[in-house]
């Protein structure tokens, strides 16, 4: 069967959310529903930035994850959030290192037709969201926008903690002015679209 | 006037190289001349991957770079041109943070034709070029090629060391490990395309 942009949208509104949180998260959502709203665009997933405790391993698997929020975090709890990966998961990161990351906001948007997608892409790539790139040039038309804001390094290696309280209070702090960065991306998006 | 794919090509290979080490990078060269060869395709930038310290700005700009290679790195010589920053740029860097960077392989492509711009794309999005898209959809047709590997946090903030020699030490194995998946990455494509 051919493809049909008005029927994919449908299906994709209706179906299920299959993200591990499964709902869009708050920064993001008014955006998404602008751009579903949109005859000629739906998304297909969807994240306002993120800070996460994760396994490092080459294979990506949900169960990496020790700990996610999309939210800003406090110095307390990230703090907590460490120790719990050293006492709740010792045995399965006694051999592994374990990354905190900071992730820029990301969009994948499904696009009726090749005019509408470069200028969805286009009015992304000059507002912020510098690592954006068209993924597909039939059919979906699928478009992914992503800022550029990230932090990453290894936390913890073989069960032991590697760094100082005040090396992670400054990367809570650049790492909330991170996602802080990406959420007036995302606000100055929706006004554009 | 009207593009023309040949011209363009012809230009670009004898213009000179603008980057800021005026040449290509020796791990990337070798895909780089395979790519330039084939009459469909020319090269417009390229990075086998690299490590930098670099003073955070929101604004990029050539100058920030304080330490910049594309080879690997030993834990004595990150720590010499760590304290150079804060001997040598003590000036400069005393209300910023430098971040160490370790940052993927990248490729920027000009394609003749739509056919040949899905080809390359899909096949270095299918080997590990993960964070690859497509930038352009007419004249230049330039898809950008870009794995994944990547390491970012703040290590020196108003003239202060943040980290330790233990977390330096892990984060040069780690940065020298992705340094090296993603040159068997360049090799992969290179025998592919």
């Amino acid at each position: 069967m051919a493809f049909n942009f008005d029927n994919s949208k449908k299906l994709a509104l209706i179906k299920k959310d299959k993200s591990n949180k499964k709902a869009i998260d708050k920064k993001i959502k008014s955006l998404c529903e602008k751009i579903n709203s949109n005859k000629n665009y739906f998304t297909t997933s969807s994240c306002s930035g993120r800070i996460v405790l994760i396994i490092d391993e080459e294979k990506k698997k949900p169960d990496l994850f020790l700990f996610r929020t999309h939210n800003k975090i406090n110095f307390i709890n990230l703090k907590k959030e460490i120790d719990k990966c050293k006492n709740k998961n010792l045995n399965r990161i006694m051999n592994k290192t374990v990354y905190f990351k900071q992730e820029p906001c990301i969009l994948v948007v499904s696009c009726r037709d090749k005019e509408n997608q470069w200028k969805l892409f286009s009015k992304a790539k000059n507002n912020g969201w510098k690592k954006s790139g068209i993924l597909s040039l039939d059919k979906k038309l699928l478009t992914e926008l992503m800022s550029t804001e990230n932090i990453s390094f290894p936390v913890i290696n073989k069960g032991k903690l590697l760094v100082g309280d005040d090396f992670l209070k400054i990367v809570v702090k650049k790492a909330n002015n991170n996602l802080k960065r990406g959420w007036e991306k995302i606000k100055r998006l929706e006004i554009l679209i």
